[in-house]
Parts: structure tokens; C-alpha cells; sequence
């Protein structure tokens, strides 16, 4: 009886030892990299979404009218401004449904799938995010300087507040440009590197 | 003597054998993906090149003036274009210079340090050429439709030729996105998968 008592126990204790000597798995760092991802996904979707409520919140008329025409600008006069809006929706969209995908890297750190497809749908969202982003600071560089050549005059002396309101649209856009070239450079290194 | 003469040759057998029995190694597609890569980039060179030099040659001088005024349109006219053509050649640059990562790539189809290399470069190269691609489609945007709101007319008519070659520019520039986007996919793919 005593040395049937006696086996399981040093075999437990062996287990344990067994447990405490073995050197820690490779690619610990993963798992800070993967919450790192996912703080860095909520700041992208505030910028996301700051910059679409911005951008789509941007309407100034100004204080003098003649007969026939009120001044107005809004992001409704630029379809640049338009496409900026929805895209930055969309983008802000994908970011909310790409979070479980970030937990779920968090909780299995050495899994490849949820960081491939991640690093997949980021590359493209990238795109659309930095296209609108691009786009609408070429309008909003049009508004404040205009341009000699084609007579087109600059309105930001006049709509100041609009220009302000979509010069901080356009800043908050690339910051979620810059997340998102984060996120593809850490989900890579973490599926390259062991 | 004979036996001596026996051993070495049998011990030859056994290792010719196990090399013929053992099982391919999995992700021979690997090669398949780094030759396909090595493809794209010279298509990107191409585009991106073809890109900065269409819109680098923009230049349309009507056929009438005034006596203090000759009306002429280039690239030089939007301060956007000249980012566009300052870009492109050096996205077409990185490209070039890129191909040797590639040819590695293609050598030794398993290692991932090329590849990881050449992720993030990428991530970073196709921010870079979507920036400058949308911002001209912006511009080219405006130039054929105008804006009614800020009185900026549209000046295709007049400078047709201008309008039809920048167009274009654009449309290169958005084939080097796209085939960036399949770069940055079909890499993370290869280094992801066994």
C-alpha cells in the first residue's frame, strides 16, 4: 500500500520540476505585441471616426447674402470631402470588427491565422484610409492657396472655420494612416520571427 | 580488402535511398510565389516609372494669348503633381533596388528574413505612392468637373491634352498600387503558411 501511495506523488513532484526547469517558449514577446496591437487599434478608431465626424460636421455660411445666393461650404461642395467621409466610416467599421481578431491573438499569441488575416484586411484598408486621406489634403492645400494657373482662388479667407475644421479631419486621418502601417509592420515581424 | 571496399559502398546505398524516400518538404509553392513576386515588381517598376514620366512631360500651351498673358498648364501648375512625379520616381527607385531582396527570395524560398524585409518596405512604399496617386486623381478630379461652390471652373476644356496625359499618369499610379497591395499579401502568405 505504502509504495503504491508513494509512486504518484514523486511523479507529481518530478512533473512540477519538470515544469519549472524547462526554458520558457520562444516568442514570449508576442503577446505584449499583441496587446499592443489592440490598444493601437481603439486610438485608429478614434481617429477613424474623429476625422469622418469631423469632416462631416464641416459647415460654415457666411454672415452676408446678395439677392440671389447665400455663401455656403460644407463638405457637401467637394466629393473628395464625400469619399473622405464614407471612407473614413468604413475604415473606422473595420477596425470595431477586426478587435475580436485582436483578442483572439492575445489570448493564443503563436497562432498565425487570426495575424494573417489581419495583416490581409489591414493591407487593404490601409489603402482606402491613406487614398481618402491623401485626397482630401490636396483639396484642403487647393483651399488654402489656391492655384495661379487654373484661377482657382483660395477660400480660406473667407470659409476660415470650414478650412480649420477640415485641415483637422485631414491631420486625424493620417493618424490613423500611421496605426495602420504599425499594425502590418508588428503582425509581420510577429509571424516572421520565432 | 573486399570488405573494406563493401562498407563505404553499402553506407552510400542507405543515404542515396533515404534521400529518395524521405517526403517532399511542404511549401514548395514558396518558389512559385517569389518568382511571381520578382514578375510584379518589374510591373511596378514599369507603372510607377511610366507614371512619373507621363506626368513629368504634362505640358499644354494654347494656341492663343493676350499681350501680357500666354496660357499654359504643366505639371509645375499644382504643387500635388509635382509631389505625384517626386514620388513615383522614387517608389520606381525602391522598386529597382528591391529586385535583388526578390531574387534571394527566389533562391532560398524559405528564409524569411527577405521577405520580412520586404513587407515592411512595402508597407511603407505603397503609403507613399496611395498618398500621391489620390491626391493627383483629386486634382484631375477637379480639373475635368470644377467646383460649383468655390466658383473653381474646370479647365479640361481648354487644356484637353493636359487633362487626357495626367489622367493617365493616375491610372499608372493606381496599377503600382495595386500591385503593391498583392506584394504585401503574397509575402505575409509565404512567411504565414508552412
Amino acid at each position: 500500500m505504502s509504495t503504491t501511495i508513494d509512486i504518484p506523488e514523486s511523479s507529481k513532484v518530478a512533473k512540477g520540476k519538470a515544469v519549472a526547469v524547462a526554458p520558457p517558449r520562444p516568442g514570449g514577446w508576442k503577446k505584449g505585441v499583441a496587446i499592443m496591437d489592440f490598444i493601437l487599434r481603439l486610438g485608429a478608431i478614434a481617429a477613424a471616426l474623429g476625422a469622418a465626424a469631423t469632416m462631416g460636421t464641416s459647415d460654415q455660411t457666411l454672415p452676408f447674402f446678395t439677392q440671389f445666393f447665400q455663401f455656403e461650404a460644407s463638405y457637401d461642395s467637394f466629393t473628395t470631402f464625400q469619399f473622405f467621409v464614407i471612407t473614413m466610416a468604413l475604415v473606422g467599421g473595420y477596425l470595431v470588427l477586426s478587435l475580436p481578431f485582436s483578442v483572439v491573438a492575445i489570448i493564443r499569441p503563436h497562432a498565425v491565422g487570426p495575424r494573417l488575416f489581419l495583416i490581409i484586411l489591414d493591407t487593404v484598408f490601409l489603402t482606402l484610409a491613406t487614398a481618402s486621406a491623401a485626397s482630401a489634403a490636396a483639396i484642403v492645400y487647393l483651399a488654402h492657396n489656391g492655384d495661379q494657373d487654373t484661377n482657382w482662388l483660395a477660400i480660406c479667407n473667407q470659409f476660415g472655420d470650414f478650412c480649420a475644421q477640415t485641415s483637422s479631419a485631414v491631420v486625424s486621418s493620417f493618424v490613423a494612416v500611421v496605426v495602420f502601417v504599425l499594425l502590418i509592420v508588428m503582425s509581420a515581424l510577429a509571424i516572421g520571427k520565432p
